[in-house]
């Protein structure tokens, strides 16, 4: 591959011109949405996919989420210059282990896990010798199922690519460029990095949620306002996509609950002893975090509204 | 008063025959809303406004969110059936005693304070003699200011109405009926009891949005999706507003942080001996139990969409 394969088309399109198949594994709302945007993005790229019920397979391919359909993961990686797992990631050891033979010497491997530290670990072990690199495109994780993919699920969403020193550089490419032909803004980190980070941005605040939800009565919730609906709204996440989350990032996770509690406890404190310049300056500085936070994902383009 | 003092009318509006003058005490978002609010439920009642700044003074008459104001408190609350605290609850000591002597025999005096403990007791110390019943209405905190005010701020929404053992009966049903007039579902309750539980449904999640800010680095929150920021919107509330309310409720917000930090540290064990059967559990009952408060609330047409 190389730069000499990207060429630069009208619109934010990017031709890959050595992609001429994608195998998706998986046909939910991540990988019905890999296989819409694709579409949208490539013209003339084939699209293969696989799912291990027959009847997410026929409907895959009556909504032209993907153009084929094969019975085996394997089959489906077979002859791919890109193959996506977009299963969840409970099967990713069974699923690289069973495509490993099927997967040709150029072709890149990735996924769309929620965690990179150990899908990383297991393509070292169940891949060995093909080229995977990890991706985590932040899209949608409360609705479930093809139904509900789209063209444009990853349209302005950040996708982390979490390369290794073992990658080649232009494997790593392939992989970024392939996002941002679906509207992705992409960028790079560590697995490490990457598991550390998103415990504290993502999955604390699913745990967060879930416990503020845990530590208040039905009778007491029916009171609340939209804040305490907003607040919790993660809670209603699907659990067996939550539960792989948490315990495959058991440790940062557990972490990042250890910081959260800490801050909790400073107010605890604070209120306590009625001490009202250590409650000013946690909300201050909280307030002007946030703001600031707000203002640079504005600057950039990155809020909804 | 009593019963005999209401007459149904066409749409939900009920006549107040007594309510001739209500005197709304500070001019922001929600004595604004008040003002225009009573406009539209009451044809004829008249709206005397008071704020310590001349200009809100000015503003509040141009925008007719009352009819007139007057300079000092105690003489906007002379002549009224109905009198509304609705500046920060920092100043209701001061304003009760200034107010005390204005406060004709028949008036009833309520607020929009956020806590209920303080407030009643104030009342019981600076109002005594004078009919106070506390209220709740649970609108807006995000935005600050007179020019934010609307008609219909309080429309649909929850108010809590709090009265004591000392109360006339007549007294109450007239300040519920004032807050359903402006479209409000009202609910008694003690006001003990509102602010332990407006401490678990409230307070402590504009304590928690705080803290999750607190815990992470701007550089990491710039990566976050949608649901972060969800879940963190109401840590831009105005500091000097959210200060006094946990101050105000300090013992039992404080209550609320320890059986969330308990929850927390729940799921942390967890994830630190890999116990998934936990994990699971703790996630499940919390999802079920929002899907069951969504349920009830969409049952009862209390969710905007």
């Amino acid at each position: 591959m190389g730069d000499r394969v990207w060429a630069a088309e009208s619109g934010r399109g990017l031709s890959m011109r050595e992609l001429r198949t994608v195998a998706v594994l998986g046909l939910g709302l991540l990988g019905g949405s890999v296989g819409l945007g694709a579409a949208r993005a490539f013209g003339r790229v084939r699209r293969v996919g696989y799912s291990h019920r027959a009847g997410t397979r026929r409907r895959a391919l009556e909504a032209g989420v993907v153009d084929e359909v094969r019975g085996t993961a394997a089959a489906a990686a077979g002859g791919a210059d890109l193959v996506i797992l977009a299963s969840p990631m409970g099967t990713f050891p069974e699923l690289m282990a069973e495509i490993r033979p099927a997967v040709g010497a150029r072709a890149v491997v990735t996924d769309v896990g929620s965690t990179k530290v150990l899908p990383v670990r297991w393509a070292g072990k169940y891949l060995r010798g093909a080229e995977y690199v990890g991706s985590h495109p932040m899209a949608g994780s409360e609705q479930r199922g093809l139904e509900f993919a789209r063209a444009d699920l990853f349209e302005g969403r950040a996708c982390i690519v979490t390369p290794t020193g073992q990658n080649r550089r232009e494997a790593v490419r392939f992989v970024r460029r392939f996002w941002e032909a679906l509207g992705m803004r992409v960028q790079e980190m560590g697995a490490a990095e990457h598991d550390r980070v998103l415990a504290r941005i993502s999955h604390l605040p699913h745990v967060l949620a879930a416990a503020l939800v845990r530590s208040s009565a039905l009778e007491e919730m029916l009171l609340c306002g939209k804040g305490f609906l907003d607040t919790t709204r993660i809670a209603s996440g699907p659990v067996s996509v939550w539960r792989d989350i948490l315990l495959a990032n058991a440790g940062n996770t557990a972490g990042a609950i250890g910081r959260l509690t800490g801050e909790l406890e400073r107010m605890r404190r604070a209120l306590e002893r009625g001490d009202e310049k250590t409650v000013v300056r946690l909300l201050e500085e909280a307030r002007a975090k946030r703001g600031e936070l707000v203002a640079r994902k504005l600057a950039r383009h990155e809020l909804p509204e």
